[in-house]
């Protein structure tokens, strides 16, 4: 049986391309860009190629409005403290109930020890954002709205552009986490308001460790990682190149094949959410039916529970996920799910399937084959027997 | 000519054995760790054995007191700001004046937003830690001392265990930045005081984008990146594993060759420099005599400018550093030989020779013979001429 990959919004694999773009800055070009001869210059060259391909994929103006770091929790970090940090009078935050940890988890923690106030606008049982709750968080008192692009468990999609408008009008500064969105949807950041976005280059096949973060010209930036003057005195320590040269290849792949690769992955996203549902009792799935990213979904199998589905995958061969990569090892409950008020009951049978333009109409196949009997199975022994808890 | 490297306390050459150990890990085994199916296992399962690679390197107690981070200037940055966050009650700072930006910008900031107490602690003209005025500032006051390990401009050693005793004595938290030790000098943690320490991957074979942070069993510690559960709630993100592996498989790789690197490469830096005394008159070097790393050397060449010679060695395939590379690009007076109370006239003629494993006498043979006559030819034009400017 082949190995069948459908956990890509957890990670991807690196494009050969983008490998083969790298090798050469770990041995022949290794030279510190920040150095003064040759080899520093060849790769501060390459960093300047990586940042326009990246600034290409996201749209926007000046190559200099992108900044590398180490990943999508570095930029969403450093986005937030940076906005408090440039406007003390302001103490309040705007997010949403199904953020990321990577900026839930800094929320809570801020809210416990520096007094700020934290608005988590909620959703409703598609995962749509409460529109009317935002309108009403958004005050002068608010020093940042971040809300992500997309969300990672079931794909739906937010109206950032129209966020960030209503951002503008109080002065707050808009950032959006938009990890899962980077690669898999258009975007033109020149054209909106948005402030900052967050990007992580293992998400779109690119490298791990490495990642971005769009600060547009003009918006005040505290950095968060202090030192040597890299970066623009915006994120100090030696510049990963290898890792930004990947970044930045990925990028251009990505904007390469979007149009084409988002029509067939959906297709086969879409092939198995119709098999799942027609073969399958009490099945469904979670999140926006209409504005989705194309490569993801959620689906829930009543009287089942999403983890035992998973293991019993990973043993013949097909990896997803149960819940978001970095909750995983823990088995709590999805609070994006809690969030759009699925019953617990039905939220523990969820399970994402989520595509890259590495999957085939054979892997979807061989998923719909063997999940009905593990599924009934599962089904039949409600509540989960102990066999399945991970040893 | 052949090109010769002399700028290793800048970035090193990744080895081919580490860019081989890294490889898998970006195609094959590019599973999440935190991802609960076999890819996901082998990547987490990989992590493991570079906990224990550099476990051995550093001789740490146990494996699960390190975490990995991008890098030397992150480590920096956790350790300290952890320690302000861990002890709320104490206010100062204790560090050197010669400490890289990377705890020195920190530290100016810190000052400046939040009222910490800094003391610098001052060296002589070798650059030797004033350890009077070192046990004067150690009070119940300070919540920290971050002295590093070795300095990077002049490969001088600070007595670090010997420090960490003094922090003990008044409960401060011992950090030490050893991103220009680890590799090249012995280590065995578990028999010292130190609390934290600092690594960097690039600075000793492995890649770029990847370091660790040392957190002793037992050391309260809070995070300084947000998010998911990964590296036991101490640094969040999507694990950097091809970096990861790499830095450990440098890490074993440093320990195996440690002792008789050392011993090669001090012989290459110690014919450098004694060349340079013989041929060229005028000519000292900077650092500790006896304490002193065994492949940098800091050489002064007066009446002559740093950067100047820098250049013209570049153009002749050689390359060094004037300064360290973080601010080389700002024609920076070198912080590190104004605190050892070298003139300046002095001070903008010093040139930085950086060895590593990947050296050998035909270098240095290269280097002693065209050095001469670029020096000549820069005494007798000084004040130095416009032409060596960069463009
Ligand atoms: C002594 C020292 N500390 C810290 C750093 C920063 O390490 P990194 O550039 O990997 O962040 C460097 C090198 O740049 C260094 O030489
Ligand atoms: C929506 C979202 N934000 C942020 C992150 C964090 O990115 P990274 O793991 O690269 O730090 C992830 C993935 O883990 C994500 O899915």
């Amino acid at each position: 049986m082949n190995r069948v990959y459908l956990d890509n919004n957890a990670t991807t694999r690196v494009d050969s391309e983008v490998l083969q773009a790298m090798l050469p800055f770990f041995t022949d070009h290794f030279g510190n860009p920040s150095s003064m001869h040759d080899l520093g210059d060849v790769a501060s060259a390459a960093m300047k190629t990586a940042r326009q391909q990246l600034q290409a994929l996201i749209g926007a103006k000046f190559d200099h409005e992108i900044i590398f770091t180490s990943g999508g929790t570095e930029s969403n970090n450093t986005a937030i403290l940076s906005a408090l940090g440039v406007m003390p009078g302001r103490t309040e935050i705007i997010t949403s109930a199904v953020e990321h940890p990577a900026v839930l988890t800094l929320c809570a923690h801020l809210e416990k020890t520096s007094g700020i106030k934290v608005h988590r606008i909620p959703v409703d049982q598609h995962g749509r954002l409460d529109l009317d709750a935002y309108r009403m968080a958004l005050t002068h008192r608010v020093a940042i709205v971040s809300i992500m692009w997309a969300n990672n468990e079931t794909g739906t999609i937010f109206p950032v552009a129209h966020l960030a408008e209503g951002a503008k009008k109080v002065g707050a500064i808009f950032h959006t986490d938009a990890v899962q969105a980077v690669g898999k949807l258009p975007m033109d950041l020149k054209s909106t308001a948005i402030d900052m976005l967050s990007v992580s280059g293992h998400k779109f096949h690119g490298p791990k460790g490495v990642g971005a973060l769009y600060i547009k010209s003009g918006v005040p930036f505290h950095a968060l990682l202090k030192g040597g003057h890299q970066e623009r005195d915006r994120r100090a320590g030696t510049e990963n190149t290898p890792g930004i040269v990947g970044l930045g290849k990925a990028a251009e792949l990505a904007l390469e094949c979007m149009d084409e690769e988002n029509t067939r992955v959906k297709s086969l996203r879409d092939r198995l959410e119709k098999g799942l549902l027609e073969r399958i009792p009490k099945t469904s799935v979670n999140g926006d039916p209409l504005a989705r990213l194309p490569n993801t979904t959620s689906v829930t199998f009543g009287g089942t529970v999403g983890e035992a589905i998973q293991l019993l995958l990973n043993r013949i061969g097909v990896a997803c996920s149960s819940g978001s990569a970095c909750n995983s090892g823990f088995q709590m409950q999805s609070h994006v799910l809690e969030a759009m008020n699925i019953p617990s009951t039905a939220a523990i049978g969820a399970v994402r399937f989520s595509f890259s333009r590495f999957n085939c109409e054979e892997d979807v196949d061989q998923v719909l084959q063997v999940i009905p009997g593990i599924v009934k199975k599962l089904q039949g022994s409600y509540p989960a027997p102990v066999w399945w808890a991970k040893s």
